[in-house]
């Protein structure tokens, strides 16, 4: 056991980087409406007065946009360094809250865009650190936390009309008594997972035909395929993964927010003959009124409406659930204001009934939400029916503790922390752009960033 | 008559400034949730290849965080600089998707926060310059333009399942046979304008009611307080208030987001006794559904709920105006990407029947509004009624064209362009932290900015 003596006390560095990997030379993560993703991460490093621990988080990107996030970053660099870890603990839905709303920064959100992100890499750094210092997995930092000490992280402030914190306290509490043994559970089988690896929209048929039967072979039974810019060109692969996936697997489509909400169900009647089980981000991600539109004139084909990795923060998600505008809710572990937010969501989620099946993928999102999940199992819900984790193969190597999947499924991480530690040398070689594979790159004219040709200030 | 070759063709460059005003000595505009605001702006000038031609435009902000809107200018550099201006004329509403969905940069948005408002200096800015170079005020050139081009300027994805391209034209063509009339009429009688400069929330009793005298005598007939931190502090004012303009003018009051949808409900059946004419901000200015929720339980009082001012982008405003959830449409001509998603709402608006009564004050938002307006009026809707301008008679002196009002109405602006050519000398003493102004206040340590002492990055 460690001694109290042992714990860090303050925060007294932040460290931001700009860490950028260059996927668009590979069209790795292409769909709809991004052609060309560079998958991408700003890493927020929280230094405490104890060297032996500190904090690592970020928030996910796609390139161009992530100088953005990181210079966020250092505008909220002073409501960080120099606070006590100790005071942050036992306060820390206030402190979340002066980060979202700190009196002249919260113009530029509010609670929405660069700044949230970047609120988002901070907090998650801080659960990081909390978990190295509780020496546990965060997961299991929050499953043995009191019901009460979980609704103490969370801002009640605008959703208090759909779930006040009293009803919270009565789901935390009604689901106490079974932690344990969905504990056990969980970390003897495993929370299953989907793959999206298998239809990129840059992928040509054959390596679709491939990669779906890879995934099949390792065992997964969900499979997500890119869809909308050509009706034709869907339903053919379509018919390609279906013919190789066989009926009976679970087959997702999504739109990356591709359509207008009429033409989002013209086209999802037209591709309904696949059995497609949940149709993802059809149209805009501010859309609650459209989703609902959307959603009610699927469910005749039994299709569900999937969204939220660009869902901006717990009032849209809070107007999503009250209207019943999606059947998948989909949380985003670095575009809300970090996990404090993303807790919140989880609550309303189980309150309306809508199982939670995070987006993943891209950097770090994999590492982060197997914790998320295997809290919503232990704590709230219990069960895995409809529900799933995203799985991307991908950029795993990066991180000193990667996602372990065993057959399809992820196991508990047990390694203490928030899983987001990046190894060193991937930091120093794909930092944006002086990182030396970057200097590589642009210097042999491999890649091209106009934006970084223009720019005056950087 | 300019000569066809005396115009410029192409913008070559592309220059912005962090420019901010130390408001926050003098508490003015502070609010409930606002308590300090430096009001500031992102500049942007469009250089041309005719030094007689500039665009000038600008985003509001009240202070940190102007620096992270400049960045993101800075980012979307590359798709404005060497573009030619007739193309972007031709063709501006795929040019403002192109910035608004960048196939990277639109994942730090999309179409929110820091980015989207990069992208309204930036199209404000080649507002102002279209109507340099084509002589007019912009009110008068959107007047002219025939209902076709109008909705040339438009991106209708995403709103098309409340207002189609064919719905918006018959509008337009309705209205088309008054425009004339309607132009004389509001160049003779000007549009009326509220006051907000009554009641910051820092301002004491005794200033208070000097500003309310004040302002009765200087014509106006509505007024606008703040309010939202403590209840009986805010009966206290709002008595004052009446007391000294009467029963019959307007009055209105602003919360700035501070309350939950429940606690808007109830602190509003308290403030019906003074006989207000809307509630704005009364919570998130996401959260469609609570507004709704707002606006029904404030009906049986006659009190109307105002939002817009932090409304992200035209996709929130179609739902507030779908559900009926807002009864006073308050557009920001610089929180949008620009005035051309700022006519997609005027155009829903008008579908709606709801008026319009823009946000204003801030940075230069009078300078831009009160083009809206008289384009709303010469356009649209013919009408003045529970149509308002808001006013603050606030840093106009920091730019070359400021609005002209006579007892308390604006009158058309005659110079050509968007009004939001900053003087020389402003920019030069107001840029942060580096101008003659800032340098002094900071040197002195008369004024103190955290968040620049903890800055690594500038």
């Amino acid at each position: 056991m460690a001694s109290i003596l042992n714990k860090p006390k303050r925060i007294i560095d932040l460290d931001v980087r700009d860490i950028r990997f260059p996927t668009s030379l590979t069209a790795d993560g292409s769909d709809a409406t991004h052609p060309d993703p560079d998958y991408s991460c700003v890493y927020v490093r929280l230094y405490t007065d104890d060297d032996n621990y500190v904090g690592c988080g970020l928030t996910f990107t796609i390139g161009r946009g992530n100088e953005l996030v990181k210079h966020a970053v250092d505008s909220l660099r002073f409501l960080v360094v120099r606070r006590f870890i100790e005071d942050i603990q036992e306060n820390m839905a206030c402190w979340v809250n002066d980060l979202a709303n700190e009196s002249q920064l919260r113009w530029v959100g509010p609670e929405k865009g660069v700044i949230h992100l970047a609120m988002a890499a901070i907090v998650n750094a801080f659960w990081d650190l909390w978990g190295k210092i509780a020496k546990k997995p965060v997961w299991k930092l929050l499953s043995e936390m009191s019901p009460e000490r979980i609704i103490s992280l969370i801002n009640f402030k605008y959703i208090n009309d759909y779930l006040s914190k009293e009803e919270a306290l009565a789901i935390l509490k009604k689901n106490e008594p079974f932690k344990r043994e969905r504990e056990l559970w969980i970390t003897k089988r495993g929370f299953p997972a989907y793959t999206t690896q298998v239809g990129w929209l840059g992928y040509d048929d054959k390596k679709l035909r491939e990669n779906g039967r890879k995934f099949l072979r390792d065992g997964f039974t969900a499979f997500k395929m890119k869809v909308g810019s050509d009706i034709e060109d869907d339903k053919r692969r379509l018919r390609i993964i279906r013919e190789v996936i066989g009926p009976n697997n679970k087959l997702m489509v999504d739109a990356n927010q591709k359509w207008g909400v009429q033409e989002a169900i013209d086209w999802m009647n037209e591709l309904a003959q696949f059995n497609i089980h949940w149709i993802e981000e059809p149209t805009s991600p501010d859309d609650v009124l459209g989703h609902l539109k959307v959603s009610q004139a699927l469910e005749k084909h039994g299709i569900g409406v999937a969204t939220g990795e660009m869902c901006q923060n717990r009032v849209m998600f809070k107007q999503f659930l009250q209207a019943g505008a999606l059947q998948f809710c989909q949380i985003d572990s670095a575009r809300m204001g970090g996990l404090n937010d993303v807790l919140a969501v989880y609550l309303m989620a189980s309150k309306a009934g809508i199982p939670v099946c995070p987006h993943s993928g891209g950097v770090g999102l994999c590492e982060m939400v197997q914790h998320l999940q295997m809290f919503d199992y232990v704590v709230l819900s219990g069960s895995i029916e409809n529900r799933l984790i995203e799985f991307i193969d991908h950029l795993h190597e990066h991180f000193e503790f990667p996602p372990k999947l065993g057959r399809a499924r992820y196991f508990p991480p047990m390694d203490y922390g928030y899983s987001t530690e990046m190894k060193y040398g991937s930091i120093r070689d794909y930092e944006y752009p002086e990182g030396a594979t970057w200097k590589r790159l642009l210097d042999k004219g491999q890649y091209r960033d106009p934006s970084l040709e223009f720019k005056k200030y950087l």
